[in-house]
């Protein structure tokens, strides 16, 4: 009997008549964070001005929410900062995990990775220059390529297209083995599976805040660096927030104590405040209860559809250990069907060329969704109700 | 007669016996950010979920807000865009100027920038290596240290503790002249003053929205660039939200148009939305009825502390063409008589070793914020007020 999520659904404003699942891009809305970011809007920001710095604890916010997230993500205190995005805390972890191994200039990576991470390697070692270089190869050929040239593997978890999941564990080692460090992306693992960063002995970590988490739209970002590393790496992105203390004012960078180096400026206050009402909710869940109501979600989800939409192909690994809490479905005609979906009250997304990906997020999700979900997919399917040209006109996010 | 400011001083909620001089640092809240935020998080994120991307223009803002910001910039449409911090934006441009230069190493700054500028181009030039170096020199060697070696002019305009204001247009010229480049902060400038940005030929120039622009603690930085780079830089952080087709997933970078590709990670919306509603009080204001308000306010501030607080020092210009929006006074015990006069009612800040700082933003400062800052003062002064223990203990922001 896996446990039961009804306190937690009830913690979001889910909107009447919608079947949510693409938690796995961005969360809903927590009822509490409209109280609390009203709260810091008036009583904070409003009525404490600039003291609210100290008084209402925001310059602290980074850590103090990074090691909430610790718990999800089985780090220990102090080890996670927030800030930034993604894609600037992937640059800090690579620049720092190369710095750390300064005869070797590989980073490898796959095709599978989400393209912001690739791109921003590909910055980083064109502004390294000196012979470093960014490999990537399939994702099944990865285990292969850690070879004692490679300075870094840096790879996502959970695979963004297809939910295909990486053994974090396994790779970890093999890296290890050879002399490498890892950076490993949990933009897709974060409060959807149980992540075991110090059990592994992952290296460095990155994620957003703004999918599972349901921090809201451009949410910070978080960073993880494992202890033996924190006071050791050098950030190539030196903000004074990251200073040793920033406020001296000193004209010389000295890098802060462990994980506070990886702050770099002022930390967007009020999406931090969401965060935080967001966290409250995942206060109470047991990682290990919500990845087994994910499964059982994906597992109805994906018999459903076999049932109901045989136009369709799992496009997902169909062994749900190596499996995030998303599926994907591959149907040449992905983008006009996720539209005419959307318009039917499921909403889910699309990736380029042909997936359709639904996510499965237990604190809110019900087999009744699910359910219903696959009900109108059959009938989208059966009615072709994709061929409608008012589905394929593309607009700016797909 | 200058310009009254009475209808922008109502658009602001500010507390009840507070005569708040810190603008400079954190603007206050715009009475319409609380409205504006609720909508963002009930009817856009909250309703539309995932498709507020599209339908409640999410994935533009940082792009429509930048030319909104332009104006007051001297910025023309499309060359300024929206994002991360001021220390970020630091790097991408430095790194973009240094590209462009390819045969040069030098980036001269001054021991008067602030201290994350220099922070971040410490970062830059040790990750890039090969020689390159950051030099700084007192402002005021500045002009003479502009040198063919140089490749990046890099400074802020407004001096963050003595409001001392360089010469954008004669600075760039020299820079100019010698074939070097330029990147100006506009940190204590964008809605502080007229900045021309075009008219001084500046090539690049970034700034920060929570101060004079009052975009809420954490608002989101800027970036500019010269149309006639703006397509020619090529980003050190390639982000996929800078790439020319995000939503392709294309494994490669390729830079997206002008001034898009300094675009890095998924925008902080919310963050965005409260920006969003102060810029409407700024679309009504004529910089140089401002920049006139201003100088009388500073003014007036200087000349009754030269009456009432002798014990002080004024550490800004005396010559308002060459000051900001600030005036800095020095006092031995400077930090205490912050505190001291904070307890009073009277918010400005510290910053080390001697300097109480306090903004004059025309938007909200009357003559009677003014006159009552100083009587307090002078009596903070005048009865050693400061010399009370409770007022030296230091918290962490200063």
């Amino acid at each position: 009997m896996t446990a039961n999520f009804a306190a937690s659904r009830v913690a979001f404003d889910l909107p009447e008549g919608v079947i949510y699942l693409d938690g796995n891009s961005l969360g809903p809305l927590p009822r509490a964070a409209v109280a609390r970011v009203q709260r810091t809007l008036r009583e904070e920001w409003g009525d404490m001005l600039i003291t609210a710095w100290n008084r209402a604890g925001w310059m602290e916010m980074p850590r103090r929410l990074g090691d909430r997230i610790g718990r999800l993500i089985g780090a220990g205190p102090g080890t996670v900062v927030l800030g930034d995005t993604l894609s600037i805390k992937v640059y800090q972890a690579l620049a720092s995990a190369l710095e750390a191994r300064p005869d070797r200039r590989v980073i490898l990576s796959d095709t599978g990775n989400f393209p912001s991470d690739l791109y921003m390697a590909e910055g980083l070692v064109r502004t390294l220059g000196r012979g470093y270089a960014l490999r990537t190869v399939a994702p099944e050929a990865v285990e292969a390529a850690i070879t004692p040239e490679v300075a870094v593997l840096m790879l996502t978890e959970v695979d963004y297209r297809t939910g295909r999941r990486h053994d974090m564990a396994r790779l970890t080692a093999k890296a290890h083995a050879v002399g490498a460090l890892t950076v490993w992306d949990l933009a897709h693992s974060a409060g959807a599976l149980p992540v075991d960063l110090a059990g592994t002995g992952t290296d460095f970590a990155v994620g957003c805040t703004y999918k599972y988490l349901n921090a809201g739209p451009g949410g910070p970002a978080f960073i993880y660096i494992a202890p033996r590393h924190a006071d050791l790496v050098r950030p190539a992105l030196s903000g004074w927030l990251g200073h040793e203390a920033p406020f001296a004012f000193d004209l010389d960078y000295r890098p802060g104590a462990g994980i506070e180096r990886m702050r770099v400026g002022t930390p967007p206050v009020v999406q931090m405040t969401m965060l935080e009402a967001a966290l409250d909710i995942w206060d109470e869940v047991d990682l290990d209860d919500l990845r087994a109501r994910s499964i059982e979600l994906s597992e109805l989800f994906i018999a459903e559809v076999e049932k109901q939409a045989p136009q369709v192909t799992i496009a997902s690994p169909r062994d749900p250990q190596i499996r995030g809490s998303q599926v994907s479905l591959k149907f040449e005609h992905g983008y006009a069907a996720m539209q005419a979906l959307i318009a039917r009250g499921v909403i889910g997304d699309f990736r380029a060329p042909d997936l359709i990906r639904f996510g499965f997020t237990p604190l809110y999700t019900t087999d009744a969704d699910v359910a219903g979900a696959v009900r109108i997919l059959g009938d989208v399917m059966k009615t072709r109700a994709w061929d409608d040209p008012a589905y394929r006109r593309r607009s700016a996010v797909t």
